[in-house]
């Protein structure tokens, strides 16, 4: 444990018997950058010492697993058998080798700073908020905009300049299209391992990060809420300083690793598309189409930017005047950043993807990319029907909450099921109708049959994640806003400041909810697209057609069958972990509760070091089990179906047997994640529309069950959830990497 | 409604101010049949009234649904293209259409029957079971087994022989075999219009009688139990008769509908598939193989009565005797009858596969029994595992919920999803190793090619299947004792009688649990099977190979998507309308308890009949969308994808797709049903385990929160999971008899 020593030991100054304010921790002075009163200040220290202790210990744990596996993965390459290409182009098996590991190390070196640039900011941004709220509402929502856009344009622009670098180095290095060596179309293919790292260490930054925040904030509610009746944040809960470092480390750090991904892994899987269809088609200068997706996320930081800095606020505003709803504010920006984003994907698509064999083709393109954004657009808009208490299905929910604790957890279950039907057919229809505007553009190969479709799709998936900067923003402002509320509430500042932070951070809730079913669906695509590019890979080291996979065979079924069982297993692990970790937070604060009696009066000073360390220690251990489970199954189970076809004279049975694991997991994946998000937004926000004192308010009977509802909902929609999201990913780019062990 | 009028009417005759004892509802001479004293007997008939008025209704709803499907098929079949075997027997639309029709009503009707024997025998023994109870603990166990083998054994004689009159009828109606008719191996395709008329009429058996039995059941314990603090079953409870009329027409109906159906589905697939490999062998007489299934199954209804008339009792035996554990008796019954079945399955291997081509074919195909045998007794294994209270599973659930409602949720949720791990990988093994064991059997098809894979999965099903009567002997055993307890509990019977009807309870749970593993495993394999039987269809109607489904193609992977999807929105739906009519019965029992006062001290008689007519109306209501969502959708996905691939120029488009929906859905389902049946079961042992003293003991939080669990997994094992069994079935069959519809 690397915590800050002060956590760590509790030590965090004289306690001062000073009711209803938070003792001194330790004095500082007040600085320029305006960190608000000492108070506050200090509260954020803590915060700070506890994610930053926090992410190096994670950080260092998923640094050596990324160097034992890309020794591995080393090792497997030199023993891989070469494709034709790379032998026509003299790419031996060692260079081969050192371009996979020297990419996937890239990838996951960029993803961790991602990680770490989202929690240094977070942890910066918070106290800041907090300061401003005493000041003007609009300003600190312009504050914590501003410091989650910073997060996002970096983690946005990472993902592009990590692939441009590699991309360049790569074309310069192997001396691409001159006489003899690689055509530059083969080259995206080289890039996979980048996408891999990334998604690998995104993989255990979410379960890491998401079996922290929750079992902190499962743990404080339990004896702090539901058994002593103190609010959420109260300094007196041992807890508080554990559940707002895990707000941090959980959302910021892990979001910002798995946005990172999803772009990384989607351009990628666009550029391999772009590349094997402009081959297919004979188009002579083929780099357009390579290079399409990178300019699509180039822009995408122009006009997030500008969607960013279209929110604006001043020190003059009077604090007294109405706030203007904050969600409003941010949804003008977004359509400020959808806009631009349409124009620059039109005006994308005609200059990069024009071509004389097919004149008409970047129109459909464009038309693409738009049912892309609009999918994006229709996401948003479902996840916030099922998630949001102005809209029937949460009314229903807090209403069953009025018949018991049993009955609200049977709606919200119900409730989360149903919610994946609709973001599945638009996914259907999208999925299809970008398929055919692709297949239709015009685009020929050589027999004379389309060939644009995949690629089609691929665009679509561009034109969703083309305002991703914007969306990482809105997201990075939940935690944010949440960090700066529980800052004020420990601080004790007056109810007009907590006020201010409050709705901050319910607009937090609702944008936090909407990312992800955003995410899910570019995952979704994303996968789709990867899985071709899989069957693209294994035909070439193949030497022979791979296009189908065959669920009526039966091993093939079978793989199908463990790919949708590791997502239920994998799932349950990340939930158990969170409730096992949550059981022991549950008995240290009543233990604290019971040997320090004074602190409820505010005489004795918690240990908010201790509830640090055994969150901080215990999610370390608990996201190995889910993360190896992930990374193992698919390498087992191919090598495994590899030696079975071997023996039954059946070629190429690992391959196939991975395709359809890695199809089932991602169909069983995306549903399962839809559940678990949507069910837990949408017990978090009927906790809080009887909180605004419907069906009996606060304390209630409802209350209570629907406090029920939001602990199970935690790890649903904080740590399960989210996790699915990176590991659909995953599976997608480690299939690719490792196909060598299932040939 | 057309309930018992004394029920309906609350009329159960004067309610006598008799503290501490069941009011006389009507004065009954004692009969010879021995009913018990006469406060037993009216129970009983209370019961009896309320099941039989509301499977009046049920199954009046439910044929005027199949009379018009049977309408709707027939239209279908007479616009239908005929294949060329059908050609070449001169069998024309019309004959073809009814004899579709004509398998799909006598097979509902047969369904139907199987449903009403369950009940109609429950409502009768459990009042035997309760007065023997009694005597003598183990007289009350050989009076439940034996009524429970009773309906078992009609159940699958049922099955056998309306297999056996269609086969026979269409034998010799169409002149099987004689030149210029049909061939014999193409009879047993003609029958699939029996197994879906089965799982049709199961389906909405199984929700509605699913939906009225949970609903009454947490309605009941959520007012009773958890507010009023009055045991379970307590005659002040006003919706106790519900709740026990529930466990008939919920668990006894419907399950036999259910297995019922899962017979008759597995020996059709089993049939077809069997023909089809003679025919592709060129065996000489493929009677053997096609007739097989239908020998193992009469060999079944004998080695299982064998097993139920090994548990054997006595009246003379004391009662103050400490019981042999149940379980045990029932298991060394079990022994019995999977020796006897192993013995007999190797005969019928011997009699009926034996053939020249391949003389050594029997043994394996014998060892492929083996297999099916081996992984049903696994599967029981399992499931015990993951829901008795002996073991560690439940034993941490408990113990998570000392900590609170939540996090007993948590730990819930992540053990059934956790538990769906082990059975996968035991289907995985099976499938492949019978799979092989047949493959290498020695048969070959003219091109020398072995063919006999198949086959020896479906050999395997039949092995599994090889005990069915005796396994749903054990199912139906368990709510004639959960309703016997509830009888001795409303007529106030001494405590020591009560003891021994909870035991037989305790037990009836573990074995309910048990044979849920079973039926899933059945089911899986029963529905590979079938879906090899609707590719073998597809062909012959399209008249060119249709051998696979390749989820590469967009369309069929949405497909895909959308098949798993509706096994999470009908899940929903089905723990959404348990929930809905739960809600209603906590009102209406709460308002009786506020207007009659004189409830709690037995000076006021509760309104049953309200509650049951409550219900009741409910549950008709509710079984609606989700039956109608699981029999449209796959109709209306196959029929726009066909519509989608003639415009696009993809011929079978429709047929892909709807294939791709199936295996996905097949897969979702079970696993979906694994996680809801075992979560269920284990959270009602988990408080059971709590309930005898454990962690507090009734009455502790630790205890409350237990019940909340079980609460929620009632609606999950035994209204979603069970229905889901059914449905997985019920998709595989629909997608046969409608296939003309997607082509």
């Amino acid at each position: 444990m690397m915590m800050g020593d002060d956590v760590e030991n509790g030590n965090l100054g004289p306690y001062l018997d000073r009711p209803r304010t938070f003792p001194n921790m330790r004095s500082k002075p007040y600085t320029p950058l305006d960190e608000g009163p000492p108070e506050m200040a200090q509260i954020s220290e803590a915060i700070r010492d506890g994610a930053e202790g926090f992410f190096k210990t994670q950080y260092g744990t998923i640094s050596k697993m990324a160097v034992l596996l890309a020794l591995v993965i080393l090792s497997i390459y030199l023993f891989r058998n070469t494709t034709p290409q790379q032998e026509s182009s003299g790419l031996g098996r060692a260079t081969s080798a050192c371009i996979t590991v020297a990419a996937f190390l890239l990838g996951a070196l960029c993803s961790g700073v991602a990680g770490y640039v989202g929690m240094w900011v977070s942890v910066r941004a918070n106290v800041r908020v907090s300061s401003a709220a005493r000041r003007s509402a609009r300003e600190a929502l312009q504050i914590a905009v501003r410091a989650g856009g910073f997060s996002a344009l970096v983690v946005v622009g990472m993902a592009v300049i990590g692939i441009a670098i590699l991309y360049a180095t790569f074309y310069v290095w192997l001396g691409v299209d001159s006489p003899g060596s690689m055509k530059v179309t083969d080259l995206p293919l080289l890039l996979v391992g980048y996408g891999f790292g990334a998604s690998f260490v995104a993989l255990f930054a979410q379960l890491g990060g998401g079996i922290y925040t929750k079992a902190a904030d499962v743990g404080a509610d339990l004896v702090g809420k539901v058994e002593q009746g103190i609010p959420e944040d109260d300094p007196r809960n041992p807890a508080v300083i554990a559940d707002l470092v895990g707000d941090n480390v959980g959302d910021c750090a892990a979001r910002g690793a798995d946005l990172f991904e999803s772009i990384a892994a989607e351009i990628i899987s666009a550029m391999i598309l772009g590349g094997t269809m402009a081959q297919h088609c004979k188009i002579e200068d083929p780099s357009g189409f390579i290079l399409f997706p990178l300019v699509v996320h180039s822009f995408d930081l122009v006009v997030s930017s500008i969607g960013i800095l279209s929110i604006r606020g001043t020190r003059d505003s009077n604090v007294k005047v109405p706030l203007e709803d904050p969600m409003t504010i941010l949804q003008k920006g977004y359509s400020v950043t959808i806009i631009l984003a349409v124009l620059t994907f039109f005006g994308s698509t005609r200059w990069l993807l024009y071509t004389e064999q097919a004149p008409s083709a970047w129109l459909n393109f464009s038309l693409c990319g738009l049912v892309g954004i609009i999918t994006a657009y229709v996401f948003v808009w479902i996840t916030k029907y099922y998630t949001d208490y102005k809209h029937e299905p949460v009314r229903t929910l807090a209403l069953s909450s009025s018949t018991g604790h049993g009955t609200n957890i049977i709606a919200g279950v119900s409730l989360g099921l149903e919610s994946t039907a609709i973001p599945v057919l638009v996914i259907s229809v999208s999925i299809i109708s970008a398929f055919w505007l692709g297949h239709t553009s015009g685009l020929v190969d050589e027999t004379g049959s389309p060939t644009g479709g995949l690629f089609g799709t691929a665009v679509a998936t561009m034109g969703m994640l083309s305002t991703a900067a914007y969306i990482l923003t809105m997201d990075m402002f939940g935690p944010i806003a949440d960090n700066a509320g529980g800052i004020v509430e420990m601080s004790q500042q007056p109810e007009s400041v907590r006020e201010i932070t409050d709705v901050l951070d319910a607009v937090g809730n609702t944008t936090k909810a909407t990312t992800k079913g955003f995410a899910i669906g570019s995952a979704a695509l994303a996968s789709f697209l990867l899985f071709s590019a899989y069957m693209d890979e294994v035909s070439s080291f193949a030497r022979e057609p791979f296009k189908q996979v065959d669920i009526a065979i039966p091993e093939v079924f079978i793989g199908g069958l463990l790919g949708s069982m590791l997502i239920f297993l994998f799932s349950a692990w990340a939930c158990a972990a969170v409730g096992r970790t949550a059981q022991e937070v549950v008995k240290e604060v009543r233990r604290q509760f019971i040997e320090r009696p004074g602190i409820m009066d505010y005489k004795e000073k918690p240990d908010y070091g201790r509830c640090v360390a055994i969150v901080a220690s215990a999610s370390l251990r608990e996201m190995i089990k889910p993360g190896a489970l992930a990374i193992v199954s698919p390498i087992v189970v191919g090598f495994l179906f590899r030696v079975l076809g071997h023996y039954t004279g059946h070629p190429l049975l690992g391959a196939k047997v991975v395709a359809a694991l890695l199809m089932f997991a991602t169909v069983s994946g995306i549903l399962m994640a839809l559940f678990l998000n949507t069910a837990g937004g949408a017990w978090d926000n009927a906790k809080k529309f009887i909180e605004t004192g419907a069906l009996g308010g606060k304390g209630s009977e409802s209350h209570k069950a629907a406090i029920t509802g939001d602990t199970v909902g935690d790890p649903f929609k904080d740590t399960a959830g989210p996790s699915l999201h990176v590991l659909i990913k995953m599976l997608a780019t480690i299939t690719l990497v490792m196909a060598p062990v299932f040939l």
